[in-house]
C-alpha cells in the first residue's frame, strides 16, 4: 500500500485529529442551510436581497466601496489584475514566486489575460520594500499575499506594508491583496481588516480557509473597479445564475468563527512549540503569525510515516494527513488550526509529541 | 410604478402559474440535501466520488468518452471552442447570430480567448447546411445550439443535422452542441441523447433549464478533449474545491425530470395551442418543438401589461412575469413548461385564455 494512503487512513481513524475545523462532507451545507427559511429566494445573476447584502457586509467589513460575490478566488484575482494593467494600458504586474497565480491556476493569468509576471524576493522570504525598489519595469499591478502560504504563513512586518503602500502610490501603482488568510492574520498584526485593506486597492478574501465554508470569495475596491470585474466575472463564467450554496454557508461560518481567529492563532503558537521541542524538527515560521505553519522534519518520508502511524494508533491523535517529501531525508507539511484543536484533550496532544521525540531519536540513532 | 414591475407582482400573486417549476428558492437545494447523507465527502477540486460518478452517469447518458463538471455553460463553451481551435491552430469559429456565445457573454470568447466568431444564418431561424456550406472561411468549430433559444426554440429537421455532422467530418470542422435544452427536444426527434450527440465531436447540457437544478453544466467529448477541459477549468477559475451543491441538485433533479421532458413537450404544444386561438397573437416556433416557445403579441406594452394583470386578478392563473417591447405596437416573452403546468385547473386556463382573447379584441377595437 502506498505511504501516504496508509497515514491517511491511519489519520482519518483517529479520534482526535489536530488540524482543520473537521471533515469536508456535505454536512457543513446542511448545517449552514437549517438555519435559513426555504422560502428565501435565491440570488439571480448577481442580483437579489442575498448576494447584495453579503456583498454589503464584507465590503463594510473590509472597509472598501463595494465588493462582488464569486465562484473562486482564481477568478477574481486574474480579473483585478487584468483590471488595473487595463486602466493603465501595461500588461506587466509583479508577485511572489510562489504567489497562487503562479504555481497553482495552469497560467491563467498568461494564457487568457496575457499578462506578464515579475517574480520578486525569493522564494524563502516575503517581499519587501527592498523587493519592489529594485525591481528594473514599470508595473500596473503588485500583488501581496498575506500571509504568504507557500512558506509557511509569513508575514512582513507592518511598517513594512505601509511603506510598500506609500512608495506604490507615489509610483501609481495599484497594489492588490490576496487575503485568502486575512481574518487568520488580524490577531497577530492587532489591526482591523480595514485597516489593512486600507493600503490595497483592490482585495481578495475567501471563506473556505479559516473560515470554513464551501467555496467562494469576494473581491473588493472602489465602485468602479467592483463594476468593472463583474463583466470579467461573466466573461470568466462566472456569473452563475445561483451562487448561494456559496454565499449561505460563507455567511454562517463567518459569524460563526470570525471571532475565534484570535483563538486559533495562540492554539498554532502553542502547537508550534511542541514540535520545536522534538528532535530534528522545526516549523515555519519558527512562531506562527497565523493559525498556520509548516513542519520541517529531517526524516526520510517512509520512516516518519511509520512513526505517526504508530503514534495515532496509541494515541489517537492525528498529527497530519499527509507528508511531503522534501528531499530523501527529510519532509514537510502544513498545518492549519480549525475548531478541532480545542476538543483534543492536552494530556493526549503531549503524550504524542513525547512520541514523536522519543521515536525520532530512535531512528536517527540517537538512541 | 414601473409596468413589469406590476406585472412581476400581480404574476407572484396568481395560484396557478402556467410557467416553470416553482419559486426559484433555497428550498430546491434543501430537497436536493434531504435525500443526502450528511457523511457524504465533498468533491476536492474536482476529484471524488461524488462528481466522478456523476459524471460518468452524463457521459454514458449522452454516449461520450467522459465527461467534466464545470459551475457554467459560459465557461464550458468558450473552453471547448478554445480547445478546437488549439488543435487546429485556427482561431475561428462559427454559431447562430443569436448564438448564447454572442450576446450572453460579454464577448467572453473574444476577449479571453481571442477567437473569433463568423455569424450563421439570419436572426430568423436556424443554421442550415446551406449556411455552412456558404461559408467562405475555414474554421475550427462549428457550434449548434439545439433548440435555438432565442427564436423560440426552433429546430433543424434531424436529416438537416446529420447532414451538417457528414459535413463537418469530412472538412475537418468539429462539431460542438450547445445543449443547454438538449433534454427537452428528445421528445420531438424521437431519439435518445446518445443517438443525437453521436453527431457532435462535443456537447455541452445544462442543469438548471428543464431538469431544474441550481446550477451547472457538463461538457463532454472524448478523453484527451476533456482532459484538456480540465486545464482550461482551472485557467478559468472554475475548478473549485466543492462543487457538490450544484452536483447533488443536478443529479436529484435530472433523475426526478428527465422522464417528464415528453409530458412538458405535449403541454407546451397544448398551451401553444390556446395562444395561437387568440386574436392578434402568434407563437414561435407555430407549434412547439420542445417545452419552450415565445409568444408575440400585436398590442403596446402597457396595454397588454394591464389586461394580463386584470387576467391575473380574475382567474387566479399567471401566462407571464414579464414582456418584452418589440416595437411601439407589440411585446413577446418566453414560456417554459416545468412542473407547474399539470397542477392547474384546465377550466381556469380556459377561461384566462377566453378573457385575453376578448380584452385583446376590444382593445384592438374590434369589438
Amino acid at each position: 500500500m502506498n505511504g501516504n494512503h496508509s497515514l491517511l487512513e491511519a489519520f482519518n481513524q483517529t479520534t482526535y485529529p489536530l488540524v482543520g475545523h473537521g471533515k469536508r462532507n456535505i454536512q457543513i451545507l446542511k448545517d449552514a442551510l437549517d438555519d435559513t427559511d426555504g422560502n428565501l429566494d435565491s440570488d439571480m445573476y448577481g442580483a437579489g436581497k442575498l448576494i447584495k447584502e453579503f456583498q454589503n457586509r464584507i465590503a463594510q467589513y473590509l472597509g472598501k466601496e463595494s465588493a462582488v460575490f464569486f465562484p473562486s478566488g482564481t477568478m477574481a484575482q486574474q480579473i483585478a489584475l487584468r483590471i488595473w494593467c487595463d486602466k493603465k494600458g501595461l500588461k506587466k504586474v509583479a508577485y511572489h514566486p510562489l504567489c497562487h497565480l503562479e504555481i497553482h491556476e495552469e497560467d491563467g493569468l498568461k494564457e487568457l489575460h496575457q499578462i506578464e509576471p515579475i517574480l520578486l524576493a525569493d522564494t524563502s522570504r516575503p517581499v519587501q520594500l527592498e523587493d519592489v525598489l529594485s525591481m528594473n519595469e514599470d508595473i500596473s499591478c503588485l500583488l501581496l499575499e498575506l500571509p504568504q502560504r507557500e512558506i509557511g504563513g509569513q508575514l512582513p512586518d507592518y511598517s513594512e506594508l505601509e511603506a510598500i503602500s506609500a512608495y506604490c502610490l507615489e509610483k501609481g501603482i495599484k497594489l492588490h491583496l490576496d487575503g485568502a488568510r486575512l481574518f487568520e492574520i488580524l490577531p497577530y498584526y492587532q489591526k482591523s481588516a480595514a485597516e489593512i485593506c486600507k493600503l490595497f486597492d483592490s482585495v481578495y478574501v475567501s471563506f473556505y480557509k479559516g473560515i470554513g465554508g464551501i467555496a467562494g470569495a469576494i473581491l473588493a475596491g472602489d465602485d468602479a473597479f467592483t463594476k468593472e470585474s463583474k463583466v470579467w466575472k461573466r466573461r470568466h463564467g462566472g456569473d452563475l445564475i445561483s451562487l448561494y450554496p456559496y454565499i449561505i454557508s460563507a455567511d454562517y461560518y463567518f459569524t460563526q468563527r470570525l471571532p475565534k481567529m484570535g483563538q486559533y492563532y495562540e492554539e498554532a503558537k502553542e502547537l508550534a512549540g511542541l514540535y520545536n521541542q522534538c528532535h530534528a524538527v522545526v516549523t515555519k515560521p519558527p512562531e506562527p503569525v497565523s493559525n498556520m505553519f509548516h513542519v520541517h522534519i529531517d526524516l526520510p518520508k517512509e520512516k516518519l510515516e511509520a512513526i505517526l502511524i504508530h503514534i495515532y494508533e496509541a494515541t489517537a491523535i492525528g498529527l497530519t494527513s499527509y507528508l511531503r517529501e522534501s528531499s530523501e531525508t527529510a519532509c514537510s507539511f502544513e498545518v492549519n488550526i480549525g475548531d478541532r484543536y480545542a476538543h483534543v484533550p492536552k494530556v493526549g496532544i503531549i503524550k504524542a509529541f513525547q512520541m514523536l521525540d522519543e521515536r525520532i531519536k530512535e531512528t536517527s540513532g540517537l538512541h
